[in-house]
């Protein structure tokens, strides 16, 4: 048999991940709020590097209470519209339904294990280049692998379950690049090491990551950012040596110039997921004792930023 | 006998500061550069919220080489610009000129003192809204006053010495309101106080004083700032209190909306006062082993905007 899925938020993410799954055959429902009626019409195309694939028909809705039950659910709507997770997962919280969350940032998994306490709840860390282009279109630019961890109580690590083996085992028959995680959180605060700085400096400095990385000054302040992460991920004992943060440096000096997803999102006037990416992780830091001043101060020229944007 | 000055730089500060000395009947000598010719013809213009003053005839000048010995050498010039300076003070070291420095930001009289060792040394603080606008034309906004003090090795206390005296004597004839300061590196610190913060946050989020103060987010940040400067000026063993602090806050509240002299700069595309307003300050405290992240990153952001800024 195969599994069902429901993708809760068909955009960059959940639309690219979700159209990889149903051309591999399986059962996948799409939750869809602007581009309702367009894709319930035309379906979905993603234009993608590693070639177009185009859905001429998908299984649309614009209530999640529509859908009908699905082994897994996959929230990947944007961090910033996640006030809506309640009412969206109440349909599925009365099943037994596998939460896959692949969202950015911290702090997510423990919302979600609130509202739906006796389910099983996995993360996934998207290492993705895509965008929405229009209505019911992706593009999918570079990279598209996910890492996949379960989630037990207050971040514990929580092994390779048989759930995580299984949709691990999915996604690759949809050719999607999977790497597993025992310990969740560790993987999430080691995103955090690429994603505070860049995302955070290209908004306030309107710049792009070549930029960053090739002016001395902001070089050195995306290095002390990252050693802030490392600080904030010791605090909740996970550790990440100095070796991660050399290869996401140089990683980073070779990619090609990059609009991080926060400075798209500036530049479309979409609310930030300042929260998700910055907000979470110095609350978890702080519970610990551990202050992050300069991950604080983007963090407040971001608050700053995104507010005067959606005024404008 | 009424003394003489030499102004080296006749900008918002040297050119306001130096009409109001030759209105009240001394013997002032302009140094200009751009303006040269066309204040030699025309003179100098100040509108000023206090009536205008309108100096048909200067005595300018576009070289230092050429000025009279004076006795007292007013530095105005731009920090940016202090590279130029042990050039332009060599006629004034084979006297004993008095050296006045009236610039923004710490750092300033020790390298003068280099340059100078044998002479009196005093530093200004102006406290006052004026732009040049034209050619020998300068705008007035507001405030005025100069708080003067005289510099010791290392900042050393100077106390009230005749000098300081005399300055303050004749700069109050000319209708200048002046605080004298026993403690000149403690009252720099305390100006900090206020550049600091929002000099750097209105070029880095492009924002005026009173929107900074009206968002949450930054309002925090403003004085999360000023607490830093407070521990800087604490490293140099100089104290400033919380008293002091809250003041600075409900003073900005309460101005009309204001473009920083760096917003300023920035805006014209001029170099920004970064290093006498940020990088000498954290030096100094970093000598001491203060480390001050929150404006070691404002510090590296405004680096790099200066560099894109000066690029374009």
């Amino acid at each position: 048999m195969t599994r069902s899925y429901a993708i809760l938020g068909t955009g960059a993410i959940g639309g690219f991940y979700g159209a990889k799954l149903q051309r591999a055959g399986f059962d996948v429902h799409f939750l869809l709020r602007s581009d309702y009626e367009y894709a319930k019409r035309r379906g979905l195309v993603v234009e993608s590097i590693d070639g177009d694939i185009t859905l001429p028909e998908i299984q649309a809705y614009n209530q999640s209470q529509d859908i009908p039950n699905c082994d897994v659910v996959v929230i990947a709507l944007k961090t910033t519209h996640n006030h809506q997770l309640s009412e969206l997962l109440i349909p599925f919280t009365k099943s037994n339904s596998i939460l896959l969350i692949l969202q950015n940032g911290l702090g997510v998994e423990p919302e979600v294990a609130k509202i739906a306490p006796n389910q099983t709840i996995l993360g996934g860390l998207c290492f993705i280049c895509s965008n929405k282009v229009g209505k019911g279109r992706i593009r999918h630019i570079d990279y598209g692998a996910i890492t996949l961890g379960g989630y037990a109580k207050q971040y514990q690590p929580a092994g390779i379950t048989d759930e995580l083996h299984q949709i691990a085992e999915d996604f690759t028959q949809a050719g999607i690049g999977i790497e597993t995680s025992e310990n969740l959180l560790l993987t999430r605060w080691k995103k955090l090491v690429w994603n505070i700085p860049y995302n955070s400096l290209s908004v306030i400095l309107d710049a792009r990551t070549d930029e960053l990385m090739q002016d001395s000054a902001t070089r050195i302040l995306v290095e002390e950012i990252m050693q802030e992460v490392v600080l904030g991920a010791a605090a909740c004992d996970r550790t990440i040596s100095q070796a991660f943060v050399d290869k996401m440096l140089t990683h980073t000096e070779k990619m090609k110039p990059y609009l991080t997803s926060m400075k798209l999102d500036f530049n479309h006037k979409r609310p930030l997921e300042i929260d998700a990416i910055l907000g979470n992780p110095l609350r978890m830091a702080a519970e610990s004792g551990q202050h992050l001043p300069r991950i604080e101060t983007l963090y407040r020229q971001l608050q700053f930023l995104d507010q005067q944007n959606r005024d404008q």
